[in-house]
């Protein structure tokens, strides 16, 4: 027995000093969501028995249509097989057809179809630019660009915008400060995730001024394109004249059918050499998601009913988030133009503690909120401390519970610092 | 009208002189598969009326399993949302049973699901590799290895094996010489796309070896386990002893239940620095396709009647493709172990020629042949010249027809050749 044991400990002495090959840098690199280091206080949370409201992700509560979920049930291929590398044509002609609805002239050949507008970035990102490469975004922007970006080896030089004016789109003397030899590309979202600010024909306009002369890609991802409010009318990058060889375009399915696990998107141009490259790309990974096309496609045979009622139901969410988050005291917002997020500047000096308070230590009737701390969707470091961005994806009903919940957390938050202070004073 | 006509003109010149923003160096660098530059010829062929038997790519002609059908035409989900980054939870606890079956002891935690097999390798040569780091494979290797190597900047250091003894795993030296500084993994797929060449236990314990002895990753794809033959038994490098940290293994749905087109693999790994580095890469893209979880999910449920009728009938095909090249004068061949998959080395100084030729101007009963010509799949420029991978993925029939194609191209190519040459003269 004594000799087991002994066996036993030098073994397990073994297996603990067993060497072990190191990861690579660049992967720890890889910045995670700014709300990811909350969940496991939201977690925790649900554990106590709280109801935890999900305004922190972009995963909507609105069903999918009927008739994506009938092609599926009604589909009667046998063998579940690759698709082309750049998407199904008859796929394809549809979007042909439903671009031509914003005014957007392409040809089935102009569409590479992605597995999501997440791998529709990393394509460009690797396709546009080389390591060391520069890309020019207004921030706050979607935080999974930094990711991407590290990924590709790609530099993001960001403009900032600023929420007094509703994150509107600066001046163009501030893009132009910030090209530099490695600038490649300008790179926006419109709408915005995460400001859900909307940018008319004449911001694109602006930027076209600089891309033409400096020849740099303009990168806009479009997903929201749907969702514009205030009778703005959303103007396609991809309609500027003169910059067909300029403008690229990413484009998803997820948000405008609430189609988030279907992983279907797309990158829309028509410069040629990038079609090559993007196509090679495709090829390589052999094939998008062959079940998503099929559920993407019978959206687009759809008439516009659908979409129009989810768009005014997110405009009714909007204007309750608005004009609630208005009539709290000390709370600076805007009214979005698009999308369904917003920012909003709150009376705290650490958006990212009083998050994580509202997890760990507030209640109000058993429930609380989840939010995103503003400071990860900017690049600048310091910037968006006492931000936060709200997505508005629950229903009217649950997001006026949520407003009451972050109305009174707000009113207590500021004792619970004082004593905080006084006991460590 | 004049005038209209010299704006016109002026517009048009205007048009072609545009400046282009140029695409990324790396771009240019990613090489197509080996028998990407034939399609046009495949295409025309069938544009003449010729029949192509494809024996050029890996996708079977195999129905898909019908429960997995009949789990979607059942599925009563009304969002299609995002699954958790690493998969779901229900798809991986049915995954650590799968695996158990080869036993392989692995927990839901250890499983990360991906977008097919090739997303699980652009994440591992990210996790493990900083730039210019290095990956030592056996070539031939499979073809798309190359570009998802340019992308994350990693050089492949290749070991040549040999088609006089069924490129079987090299010694264990011809590895230690290629190890250098830069070396992080080894990487093998087994059983072998492209040469169907089965690793035993044996095999896997020696490269074990020089994985202790270095500290370096083993990284084994693992998506043709199903798929051996003559009494061989897979022996997963999950199995290999203190090596927990070491081994990673790449796994997909595609070939075993014929799901090309589902999208899913997944990566398996007990080292928890990868899992936590990879698990950062998944959150980043969101989501393994929703969609194809469902249909994975329900193969898993199956038992065992379709994987066994599958791999009979692989096997099968194995052997007219096997007994019909050894038949034929001057091919060397020999019988692969695994996979679907072989290669054959032909009478001919320049099988790219000959590929091409079966397609420009062979034709046999109104028939021809696609084949992949060979040194695609060598990274050592001037390999693999003679050869050819042939993937057995058509009924037997079919295959005894494309083999009847090949046995009359051979005998007919050289007389083409010398009148070629003696025209030429």
């Amino acid at each position: 027995m004594a000799s087991l044991c002994i066996l036993r400990a030098f073994l397990d002495r073994a297996f603990k000093s067993q060497p072990m090959p190191r990861i690579s840098r660049r992967a720890h690199e890889v910045p995670l969501s700014p709300f990811r280091k909350l969940v496991p206080f939201a977690d925790k949370a649900k554990e106590k028995g709280t109801h935890v409201y999900h305004l922190n992700i972009g995963q909507p509560d609105i069903e999918s249509p009927s008739p994506a979920w009938a092609a599926l049930r009604n589909n009667r291929e046998t063998i579940l097989a690759y698709s082309p590398a750049v998407g199904k044509l008859s796929y394809r002609r549809k979007l042909v057809d439903y671009y031509r609805s914003f005014s957007i002239d392409l040809t089935p050949e102009q569409i590479v179809v992605t597995t999501g507008a997440s791998e529709a970035l990393q394509m460009l990102l690797f396709a546009c630019f080389d390591a060391g490469d520069e890309v020019i975004i207004p921030e706050p922007f979607y935080a999974n660009y930094n990711g991407f970006a590290r990924i590709a080896d790609v530099v993001i030089q960001p403009v900032t915008t600023q929420i007094e004016d509703g994150f509107s789109l600066p001046r163009l003397a501030a893009f132009r400060q910030k090209v530099t030899e490695r600038t490649r590309a300008i790179m926006i979202t419109n709408p915005s995730n995460p400001t859900g600010s909307f940018y008319d024909q004449n911001d694109l306009a602006e930027l076209a001024k600089l891309v033409r002369e400096k020849d740099l890609f303009l990168i806009v991802d479009e997903v929201y394109r749907e969702f514009c409010y205030d009778d703005h009318s959303f103007y396609s990058a991809l309609r500027l004249a003169g910059l067909e060889n300029h403008v690229i375009v990413v484009d998803s399915v997820s948000k405008r059918y609430s189609a988030c696990g279907a992983r279907i998107g797309a990158i829309l141009t028509r410069n040629e050499q990038v079609l090559e490259s993007i196509t090679r790309y495709a090829k390589l990974r052999l094939s998008p998601p062959a079940l998503g096309q099929i559920f993407a496609e019978a959206m687009l045979e759809m008439d516009n009913q659908y979409l129009d009622e989810v768009a005014r139901e997110y405009d009714r969410r909007r204007m309750v988030v608005y004009q609630r988050l208005k009539a709290m005291p000390g709370v600076l917002n805007y009214k979005p133009g698009g999308a369904f997020y917003c920012f909003a500047r709150f009376p705290v000096d650490d958006a990212e503690h009083f998050c994580r308070w509202l997890l760990e230590s507030f209640s109000h009737e058993g429930s609380t909120i989840m939010l995103s701390p503003g400071s990860g969707f900017y690049a600048t470091p310091g910037l968006g401390q006492d931000e936060v961005r709200i997505a508005y994806i629950l229903n009217e009903q649950d997001l006026h519970r949520a407003m009451d919940c972050l109305e009174i957390a707000l009113q207590e938050y500021p004792k619970v610092k004082a004593e905080i202070h006084s006991t460590v004073d």
